[in-house]
């Protein structure tokens, strides 16, 4: 349904051309200082006509703050907001709309609901994306304050374009490579490491794909173009980093922290695929090259030498960076001519109208950022509920040591 | 937590070495005929002790039925189940104990609730997926009889051992491949549409890997044998296909079909990454050779002529075959020597005692078809509870064609 | 938190003086023929202002649809809706400001978040209330249609004024009665079943305290203007059925019918007590006097002859009319001097400013039904997803006849 | 559904005659040392055959811990425990069987399930409150350790015998009493805030009623005889104590803490009514008498001079002792002759086999502590999520001080 969180709750609403899309955001901490121009900065990241790269509709997207905030402060109450749809008259039908658009939402949702919005793509619409976009950013705020969090995405890969693999995330092998090979990378890349520790927002919109590899990122604005010239669309990827999340967050056993992210990043429209840390790559690292060995650093706290696990081991943050990626499959609603069925099996051909994303990964980027950071906030809740409880109690003395946290050397 | 689902609901408890393991499973349709064999037989294919590639551990592994039943049939109120624990008592610590295992959970249990299990895994150990797969098991067996759904899963790789990209499921083009090469596969192989249509867990049992292609199975063996030898682990993917999955299920926009398979995919041990359908792969493949066109059956319901959707469109299955694909990292826990660091920070060397998994996948298997019965089971009750609402108002003859289903030519 | 319901869920938000308050609707039923004025209805019968028992403030309260609807009629997508408020500046505090005010939220809800709004109840005020009316008028609005469910409150007493004791709900014994004395009342009243079975939101809407017998009313006016009069407030009782309830709502066993009503009730502002059926009364009533017997109806199904359970056995519905009653104090807010503290502990004499219900349970008739019409709607929906679930399962012929529905004589 | 709470979850299982009922507490704090005896105590409490006043059935009802802890002491992890059923084997049918008992769940199960347990109360029996209890349990010893928090529960009263009014909670007027008498008690009693601020359970329990007047406790035993001798049953009513909870629980606006409670209380089996704090009386006292002043104490903390609101306002508990009162319905299974039908209709005389408590308020007293303390610890976990993710944010000097908390004086 349409709330996602436990205890920091996001319910968003909304059609392409109802009156308004939007969110409730319930269990925001109160007392956080927050202003429609923090939440503005995220959604216009996600606006359509950013660049010649996405479609050129110019919606403004201007955040209306409805409650839960006083004199730019929250009050702990539930955080309504909303923002405007420019088109709200559905059009009149043609004969277009007689066909489910093939790979799209709209077969589907008629067979879910036996009714369906007469235009666009309804609620299945990327302008859904708004009230979580939204919710992120109230989420990030916080996290930035108080834990001095940083939550940053960044297209990896436009079609066969990838980042060099050096900067890339770990990718499995191809198949019908030498299978008993165990040569395999030992670590991930310095370079890569590099980039999960110092990427910044900044720097990924420097570049209008957001790809933070210039020469990568002209290849992808190649790409792009090509399929939007050839009315055609493309798929690619989105990496994420969270930077600074302490350790001790994820809910075993089935609300461990990937399987939220996961959750989560799989909600987003046109996403097919997730991986965290190694991911697929890392099903053919033996365990002996795999495995995060510990290290103490100078605060005396256990850290690890690599991080194929992507900061998640048994479903809980160990303090590393989480990293993950995620699939976009190529959108599917294209201009070019399909063969294809209207609702009522009648075969024919389908020309979409309109202006269309060629390429959406561009644009998906603060919608990662914004999940990631919910994901981050629900999870940050749960646990201090359960460490806050814990240190009321007594400490158990007659403990063997092996099942307490020893004294740091 | 340790609950999983909405409507059917699983709760599971146990650590490695307390008294014994088992799940609470709540919402079971009432009128079912389950004996304890009907969960067995998925206890024993889980297993340890099945061959020599698993660990040498044979638990016995009998499930007791608590409640939920009389005379073998369900009564709707929640039934509960236990299998007991054979090793209960934690072993004598040694100096082993003193190391948190590198990639293990030892680590973040302690950061997360600053005490941990004295032995083994503790909560973290693949002895709680025994209620999962009970409970998967009562879920299937409903599925199979009310809607004739079947799962199947099977392992797809064993390290760089892959099945024959013809059986395999989508993969990613290898980085650096010919990156505006579009002359991609517009069609999943037909040998692999011909596996995810017929394969069955006999067939999948007839090889202790667990993997259908002899040849391949084989080769998989040897990899594993390698590493057992080598006192090493090697990780690999499950690919799992479930079949007559009626049109209409998923809970946009947070709990879409996919997004819940997601989660639950991720919360089981040691998986780092999952794809549903064209998955990573399908962000390379233009829109117009991705898009799964529509045709009409001879019932006059409309099928796609492909399916790189994997059956899901919008976070909504659309009737064909969902398929999906996990990776399975390399096993934590190996008899290796490792350069780490004890809790305290202490560095050193950890070999670890007793005898461990050099690889999961055959064993998941059963685990992978579990959660997707749990999955499946609680979106058909709640597609359920809103399509029987529905179905009490009377047709809105006043709406235009595009929104509502049109009669079948 | 601020969402209520598993299946229909209601998430509202708002403030006495921020932008709007409102709702998001999840999970209502698509093909539902809905327009802003079925909801506002149900918001004009709750607004302020509709006589001169209530306090004069004229909020309009105009309900704005922002989603989920199409050309009149529900999509199965969250619906959202909205009411704007029309003084949205908190006002210039003045010293009335330095008091939490007795018995009313002001000093709890700093205590819960640390901050508080500056003006009015913030998020304890009434309005908050508004949406929930919203979502109960829409819930409503698919009983009717589907099941014929009709809800009815109406304002059972008001400080001491009843209603006449034949068509008052069962009520307590006062302490001291003669103790064993068993000539116990063995059924409810005819004249109180009657005005079960019959009383209408037209007949309750006649007279301006929403008590439906004349006499009672006239001095239930009289109670509430020497209230006024007086600076003071009273309290009161409103009482509420619900008719044509399908039998096996419920579920058990902590979801009861009777729990989650109850559950819905005591969230309304103001409340302090809830009994269903025969309530504190049914404490006394003997089991062989209390226990309602069966009897078969013309269609030959079971019916009781008397029904002191309030329609519910065992917290599931049994198809009889469901009727509660819930206490409201009088009103917190006063005008009239109050001896107190400020915040800071400084004693001093409060005298709240501004206008105030001096009886709050007219108005509170509407949100009671909006509550008990959420409940039943949640309820349904899941028991149709069991029983549709159930409906697919083939019948069991081993079971003896005392655990199956025996065919009807 | 069998699941209560958020964040300390308890999910029970298990019917009158299968093999167990037990539960799975989820949420439990770790490191909470806990023994089976801590947990046997309030069960013991809780079983029949304690007394002449009970079911002569005496079950020894021993728990058998199965997971989250080591050596004494709680791991974080779901704590699963059992209680065997001595008698597992459903009793041969008799002609009684052919009678849904009224007033029970007989009936409503069947319509519900459309299959029923053959013998005594399946899921609906008293013995499902195991569960409960020793969930209970475990959140009263964390409470207790934790808070110094005190919850005792007392009966007040059989049938029409009752406390003395001094002793007695707040109690409606009775209806026709003179209506415009405001010459209301405007205040507990002394007596009755004595005996909220020093009842033990210790107390409670000297007394086989469990009420804690000897006198009273006198009548209501020959009370509780004379209905045992007439094969016939009574009610009662149970008053609650919660002392030393923090101020600031709750959550509002659906999860306030009085709603909590009662969606809690009215879960027990047999429970028809409820009322916090001035209940129903609160209805009758004007503002001006019922409204707690505050004072500032030693320490400068506000307390409420009165405690009309038991200890709640708004929804949140403001620190002072939280009292409710729970009204049991006389139990329906009595052996007296009833005429009534059976499940096909047939007219008939049942007379219910076996033995039954005639009365079962006494053994309602752990019980109703039991689902109080979960209440109160889950709504703990909920403000602890909230307080300590507040405190990390950076004080906010700009805003006015009716925002927020002052200095104390």
């Amino acid at each position: 349904m349409s709330t996602f969180g436990k205890l920091f709750r996001v319910t968003t609403y909304g059609e392409s051309h109802c009156a308004s899309v939007g969110a409730i955001i319930d269990g925001c901490p109160p007392g956080l200082e927050l202003s429609a121009q923090d939440i503005q900065t995220q959604l216009s990241r996600r606006r359509p006509g950013q660049s010649d790269l996405t479609t050129p509709r110019n919606e403004k997207d201007l955040v209306h703050l409805q409650s839960g905030l006083e004199m730019g402060v929250t009050l702990g109450t539930p955080i309504a907001l909303l923002v405007k749809n420019e088109d709200q008259r559905p059009h009149d039908y043609t004969e277009t709309d007689l066909y489910p658009r093939p790979s799209h939402a709209d077969y589907t949702y008629l067979e879910k609901y036996g009714i369906k919005a007469s235009s666009g793509g309804g609620r299945s619409s990327a302008r859904e994306t708004i009230g979580r976009v939204a919710a992120g950013a109230i989420a990030e705020k916080y996290l930035k304050i108080a834990y001095g969090i940083e939550i940053v995405a960044f297209v990896s890969s436009v079609g066969k374009i990838h980042l060099p693999s050096t900067l890339a995330p770990p990718s499995l092998t191809p198949i019908n490579a030498d299978e008993n090979d165990d040569e395999v990378q030992d670590a991930l890349s310095k370079e890569f490491v590099d980039l999960l520790s110092n990427i910044t927002r900044d720097e990924v919109d420097k570049l209008t794909t957001r790809c933070p590899h210039p020469e990568t990122s002209e290849k992808m604005t190649q790409r792009i173009i090509r399929a939007k010239n050839a009315q055609d669309s493309i798929g690619g990827t989105v990496t994420c980093v969270i930077r600074n999340v302490p350790a001790g967050l994820g809910e075993p056993v089935f609300d461990k922290f990937e399987a939220e992210l996961a959750h989560a990043m799989l909600s987003i429209p046109a996403t097919k695929a997730f991986e965290i840390g190694s991911g697929f790559r890392g099903t053919e690292v033996p365990g002996s090259k795999h495995n995060d060995a510990f290290v103490s650093d100078d605060s005396g706290r256990l850290r690890t030498t690599t991080n194929w696990s992507g900061g998640i081991q048994g479903g809980i943050t160990n303090g590393e960076h989480i990293y993950f990626r995620i699939g976009f499959k190529s959108p599917a609603t294209i201009s070019q001519a399909q063969q294809t069925a209207q609702y009522d099996g009648t075969p024919g051909t389908l020309a979409a109208r309109g202006r269309h994303d060629p390429c959406v990964v561009p644009r998906a980027v603060p919608i990662v950022e914004a999940m990631a950071a919910i994901v981050v906030m629900d999870q940050l809740l749960a646990q201090n509920a359960r460490k806050t409880a814990a240190s009321l109690l007594p400490p158990i003395t007659t403990l063997p040591p092996t099942m307490v946290i020893p004294k740091k050397k």
